[in-house]
């Protein structure tokens, strides 16, 4: 059943790029949208003041649901009925179920058309998750949008794999579809299907028949070259429903977003700014800055003259370089702060350009 | 020669503890004051500006010479005129001489009366300090207090070795008050003299010759039993001269401070309350509060309710194990904003007391 308090309108047009509106019970959401990921219900470095206030001004964040399920665990959770509460974060949440990291993080693991048993990475602990449980352990973070319990395939495990991820993410999107999940809640259907677009497509007439509130593509940015998602999404995005939002799962770079766009993505996540901030990597208009390199040692300027960041604002290259260098918290802190900086306003400026394109 | 610009008045007095105010061109400090450690140009975890605004309002923070000269270099701060502006903190500084650290941190060390030879921590590079070298790193840093080179005994290592480090100290303390230093910029002579309270007297009659700014304390809180620490300033401190301020380096629990303003102590320092924020260790009203105890796993308070600090505004207590558990940088942002802030409200209180009393 979709959700009543949950809707998604097209506001402008340039050849498949969409501009659109999230409607949910916590807020608009302005799409094209990038959602900066926060794992285990922080977005690292980050205050949930700085991520709402400008220039970052992110209108929803990620939770992982393996993640938060084995640490700190729903009877927590449930103490603060919810993540919202729990975090402090007060805009729209998605949760994504679980799926990819219980096959990505977790030892060994064992998957039938129940659900996957697996032990935990943190304490070895053994756990059995299926589409309901994933579904219950997302109603305690009360999200504003949960996905549907997927299985995705490995890049490498071949064709046989892939239809097999296939059949058994739609046995589990309709279990998804017939659970009784929160009313303010909506659900988004996860389409498999690897790079080969007649999988896709034919998965995409499976789980669009349970009638989800948005779809998202997985299996993509797992590894695979660059130009075979590209052909996915060139060939495959307007095939989605238009009316619902179109997620494109853990991508990417400021290039593949705007790729993506072009093809018709509404929504994105991706640990990239954030993870590459921590590794010392810095987006800029001029190509991401290594803040390592020794050229950066004397250098007074701010990263970017025009990004108005804390780090910006009030910091050098030398500086932060110094702080990298010394592994101190207050370089992860500016230089997370700048990278979804530079993403907000990379999606500001994609979204300026629809809507001047589309007028 | 004293500072022209740099003076200090008591303006209340309880038994031997004073409050007072410290002139400098970068602002008056309030004593008695707890300043926060900046080891490498960042208070670990914090920016400028959190450090500036309330409940913290730290009126002055510490650089460590030794980390600033060994990583960026005095080249590099140079370009930017100073640490303030490399760093971006505006109100005063301290910087310590380095002694300390080239004794604690460096590897093989060698030491006669001209200065210490030293190997950098970091690369094993081959360094040479002296007591004017360290007084030129410290222009370099333009820091509003420089401290004179000192050498500071480990508890271990005997009278003899005490009273010969006394003697170098004296030695290079005349030195430094020789020294050609920034016209703005104060210096503070050290005293050494272990726990032994006749050396002490006898070390502070050298060291007073010189005419400092202030006076500092250097190698108490080294190891030695709390009651012995007591003993000296309990003993010591009234001997100092009333005029300046009095410094105690590196201490200490909120408890230590307070006996030690009780016998007339009027500044501070200590990695205390940034170091056990990243440890695990909250201070409060109440004691230490070791925030990955499983008490604290569904405690939905703050850590404590009547704190302004932006944790217990914000997080709850399982919130804060939460990520505690999980390493995150959040964590130790919230905790040392916490402990930071329990200081400047314990200096507060203790500035307050001292002028109600006195009235």
């Amino acid at each position: 059943m979709r959700c009543p308090e949950f809707s998604f309108e097209v506001v402008a047009q340039h050849g498949k790029a969409r501009a659109g509106i999230i409607h949910t019970p916590r807020g608009d959401i302005l799409t094209p949208v990038f959602m900066p990921v926060g794992t285990a219900g922080t977005v690292k470095g980050m205050t949930m003041t700085e991520l709402e206030q400008p220039p970052i001004d992110a209108q929803i964040i990620l939770g992982n649901t393996y993640h938060l399920y084995l640490q700190p665990g729903t009877s927590v959770i449930d103490l603060f009925n919810g993540l919202h509460n729990f975090s402090g974060w007060k805009r729209p949440i998605l949760t994504d179920s679980g799926g990819y990291q219980v096959f990505s993080l977790s030892g060994l693991n064992k998957i039938d058309d129940d659900g996957v048993t697996f032990q935990s990475h943190i304490d070895g602990s053994k756990h059995h998750i299926t589409p309901e449980k994933s579904l219950e352990i997302q109603a305690s973070l009360g999200s504003d949008i949960a996905m549907a319990f997927d299985q995705c395939p490995a890049l490498d495990q071949g064709q046989v794999f892939v239809e097999d991820a296939m059949r058994r993410t739609t046995l589990w999107a309709e279990r998804c579809a017939a659970y009784q999940r929160p009313s303010k809640q909506a659900l988004f259907g996860i389409i498999q299907g690897g790079v080969d677009l007649s999988l896709r497509k034919k998965h995409l007439e499976e789980i669009t028949a349970f009638d989800f509130d948005g779809y998202a593509i997985g299996g993509l940015s797992v590894g695979e070259p660059k130009e075979s998602m590209y052909e996915v999404l060139d060939g495959f995005v307007t095939h989605l429903p238009e009316k619902q939002p179109r997620y494109l799962m853990g991508v990417g770079t400021p290039e593949d977003i705007k790729h993506a766009v072009l093809a018709g993505v509404d929504m994105f996540d991706c640990v990239m700014p954030t993870r590459n901030a921590r590794n010392g990597q810095l987006f800029t208009a001029q190509g991401r800055m290594v803040i390592s390199n020794a050229q950066y040692r004397d250098d007074i300027r701010p990263v970017e003259e025009d990004c108005s960041c804390l780090a910006c604002q009030t910091v050098s290259r030398a500086y932060l370089r110094h702080l990298y260098k010394n592994r101190e918290v207050l370089y992860i802190r500016l230089a997370t702060q700048h990278n979804l900086a530079f993403y907000a306003r990379t999606m500001k400026a994609i979204r300026e350009d629809i809507l001047l394109s589309s007028s």
